[in-house]
C-alpha cells in the first residue's frame, strides 16, 4: 500500500535540525522523497508499523508534527502532480 | 471527499514568496492547513477542479511542485497524526 508521510520539524535549534535530518533519513529507507517534507512509501502493514515507530522515537511530540495518509493499493489514480519534480512510479526499479 | 494538497514553492525571490502566499491563501479557501505546506480539503468534484485550476494559475511549473492526493469519503481511518498540532476534524464547525 502507499503511505504518504508528511512532517513539520521545528528547526530553530541544532537539535531540531538533527531531528529533521534523522526523520528524512528514515523516510528515505522506506520510500521516495516527492517534496521537501513529503515522502511516498510503498509498504506492507509490518513495514508501516516499523516506519511509524522509528519516526516516533525521533520527533519531539511537543514541537514537531508527523502525519501518515494511507492511500491503499490502488493509489496510482489518486495522485496528481503538477509542476517541477515530475511524478514517478515509486515501485519502478531505478537503473543506474 | 478529502483531498490532500502538498506543495513546494521556490522562495528564493520576492516573486517566489508572493507565489507561496497566494498558494496558501487559495488552499485556505478550500480547506485547513495541517502543516506548513500541507492542506486537507473536503471538497466535491467541482470544487476540486476549481482548486486545481486556481493553483495551476499561480505556480511556476518550472520551479514549484504541487501534488494532490485523493483520499475519498471514508478518509478518517486513513489519517494518523503524531506530535504537535493535534489532528482535527476538518468538517467540524469551529466555534469562536
Amino acid at each position: 500500500m502507499l503511505v504518504l508521510v508528511t512532517y513539520d520539524v521545528v528547526t530553530k535549534t541544532p537539535i531540531g535540525r538533527k531531528r529533521l535530518r534523522k526523520v528524512a533519513k528514515i523516510c528515505e529507507n522506506f520510500g521516495i522523497r516527492v517534496q521537501n517534507s513529503v515522502f511516498e512509501c510503498v509498504v506492507d502493514a509490518t513495514q508501516f508499523k516499523q516506519l511509524q515507530l522509528a519516526l516516533q522515537e525521533i520527533i519531539d511530540v511537543e514541537e514537531d508534527s508527523l502525519r501518515f495518509y494511507q492511500l491503499g493499493n490502488n493509489y496510482k489514480s489518486k495522485v496528481i502532480h503538477i509542476g517541477a519534480k515530475e511524478t514517478f512510479n515509486v515501485e519502478d526499479t531505478i537503473i543506474l
